[in-house]
């Protein structure tokens, strides 16, 4: 078993860099925060005597070597980046319990067969720069290395000059790396495990998602004397796709969402009818006919929303992944866990979306999960029981050590 | 009769100051840029010999003396300040042709009873800092000088603070002075000069107008992991309060408007449900019953919506005017002269707020008006013909002289 107070304090001492507005972090994917965190994560895994790789997405693998020099190493790990308002678990939790394995096997003296790779991915979030679990993507060959550098936050910086910036681009080519298999550790960010008062979660799947960015051109006018028939009216085109959204996801169900996350109105002034505005759909589902059968619906009636409005419609796809199948041996291992330390536990779709559902496309891999207050995430109000915490953080060690082999 | 070529002359020396990023102007009001066009009409005023006096609000109050003493001033003025992404004409044509009609009389040396003041209101637009026409609002007594300096922009800058910065707090206390009688001229801002091809709008009315601000509180939370059933989805209930805008002025035609320029989500990530959501809504009609009866409708059915959705709705009323009538006499003036000077004309009511309407709170006022082509305005694109600018400029030089008095 992990000592548990370490991990707590731990995780509360990740939480004083970047902290947010009202108790939880901001400590958004390339910032100064960011580093900060980045640096003080390294200094523990150098105290615990593993060697850092990093790749040219900044990603951080911390090695703990094994016994056999042919034996893949076990990657296990998530992100310590957080949302604008993010909690203090929201990936860190993950990480640092990947920390607390490999220290809990040093307090033991346990060596492993395989080596064990603490990892650290960079950008899982997405919400500086889109699309999440950014670097994870790359690793699987799911996106270019020159398209994530591309990609800009709101005030125009690109990812490639603020991974420079804070000096943390790595030399490893993205991806090179094989693994043996791969783990990682996460609250669940919905409402399922509390309800059902389970400590674990054995995730089998997770939900597949697209995100849409619409941009709708207007005519920028006056409020107060441009007549109604003459107006061009985006914010109501925007208005009817909202609602479109929500009907198509509530037709979808069970087991789907559908929401709008970003809204920026141009030129956003009282007396200005805007010129432009853009928003981002998210929908996902663990069906991929039904998921492929959202997106089509939705980008067929907004474009006829427009066209009745005679508003510009313009749809890109910023973010993507298929419904995953986590690996059957690995998902055992999580269950199997779970029963032998004596914590309750049932079968769980993940609702987001998580590095290891890029790193199963190379991989095998899985999840644990553990609850979290009211199901509330992406919000600092986020929150778990420490006893939470310690017991997925038992599970994984235990899973881990399955594969790793003693 | 005006000298066209050196009124066109001056619009495009000013239009150089501030520019917008398509042909427009970005001088908002208490900017750089802002204290830039002031310096520059400054110099002009002084060069026509005209004597400067400033109030509290950073009003600009340019004075030709007059013949009798005893005669109180007549106020030609509008605004030089712009919408983020606003024309060259809305609120410049106003002042520099009150500026051109003194020149012209300098020329001409043509003498009146009573004093002209060509006047620069201070913050007619609101787009930085609401309301709009502030510091007329002041100076009519129905805005305190202490709200307007509290006023705070999108960066929680605040009115006074910037007034001071740009260095233009005078000294006089604002509504001190007495006003003969006031004339604004301005563009139409709306299509219907141009539609019916008159070159002068005789302006009898102003349409009243609410603006509103709503806050909107739902549960800031995932949107992948938060299942529909759990939302306290506030973007979703802004959609269905944008739409209900629609129909409410939908329902009041004709002669209504209704529509929502600024929005705000909060955090505005692609993966947060945002936690609230701040919209402005923008209602006008010249009836005072429909007006009062709009606003009333509005906020009975957003009350309902939200109680709906389980989201938290506040409304803050952040800017008013009833609808306005014009003086008979002075509207009499602008008719005449336009039938003298052989321009077709027609009356018309103003759609948008202008220094008038609160100018008419405390004086005879009155408005000339223009066509702008396509009706468009708080628009770069905005655009009028040097013909049209010239016919409405030469009405206002005629109108003011028979109040004047030579
Ligand atoms: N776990 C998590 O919040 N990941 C971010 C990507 C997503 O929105 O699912
Ligand atoms: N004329 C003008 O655009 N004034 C700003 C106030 C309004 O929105 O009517």
């Amino acid at each position: 078993r992990i000592n548990g107070d370490r991990l707590w304090d731990a995780l509360m001492e990740m939480a004083k860099i970047g902290p947010g507005v009202a108790g939880g972090n901001n400590r958004q994917t390339l910032t100064d925060a960011d580093a900060e965190g980045r640096a003080l994560f390294k200094t523990w895994c150098d105290e615990a005597g593993l060697s850092m790789g990093v790749d040219k997405m900044g990603t951080m693998f911390m090695t703990r070597p094994g016994t056999d020099p042919d034996a893949l190493p076990v990657y296990v790990g998530s992100h310590l980046d957080t949302q604008p308002t993010g909690g203090k678990y929201d990936g860190v939790l993950g990480v640092l319990s990947a920390l607390e394995l490999v220290r809990t096997l040093n307090d033991l003296d346990i060596k492993t067969k395989h080596p064990i790779v603490v990892t650290n991915w960079t950008n899982e979030e997405g919400a500086r720069f889109a699309p999440a679990m950014m670097a994870s993507g790359v690793f699987a060959g799911e996106l270019t290395l020159d398209y994530a550098y591309g990609r800009k936050d709101h005030e125009g910086k690109s990812f490639g000059d603020e991974l420079k910036r804070i000096d943390w681009i790595g030399d490893e080519e993205v991806g090179a790396r094989k693994m043996h298999a791969y783990y990682e550790y996460h609250i669940e960010q919905g409402p399922i495990l509390e309800a059902e008062q389970k400590q674990i979660g054995v995730v089998t799947h997770c939900q597949g998602l697209w995100w849409l960015e619409f941009t709708l051109t207007g005519k920028e006018a006056h409020t107060g004397s441009t007549p109604m028939a003459m107006r061009v009216n985006a914010g109501l085109a925007m208005a009817r796709i909202l609602e479109m959204v929500q009907k198509v996801a509530m037709d979808a169900q069970p087991n789907a969402v559908g929401g709008v996350g970003q809204m920026v109105f141009k030129p956003n002034s009282r007396n200005v009818l805007p010129g432009t505005v853009t928003f981002t759909v998210d929908i996902r589902t663990v069906d991929q006919d039904k998921l492929d059968g959202m997106r089509a619906a939705i980008e067929k009636q907004a474009a006829e929303i427009c066209a009745d409005l005679g508003v510009g419609c313009s749809v890109e796809a910023v973010g993507h992944f298929d419904p995953v199948t986590f690996d059957p041996e690995l998902v055992g291992n999580v269950r199997e866990a779970a029963v032998e330390l004596g914590y309750s536990h049932m079968d769980i779709v993940s609702g987001a979306g998580h590095d290891a559902c890029w790193a199963a496309k190379v991989a095998p891999a899985t999840m644990v999960m553990c609850p979290c207050v009211g199901g509330l995430s992406h919000n600092e109000a986020e929150e778990i029981s420490k006893e939470w915490a310690v017991a997925g953080a038992d599970v994984l060690l235990r899973a881990v050590l399955k594969t790793a082999e003693i």
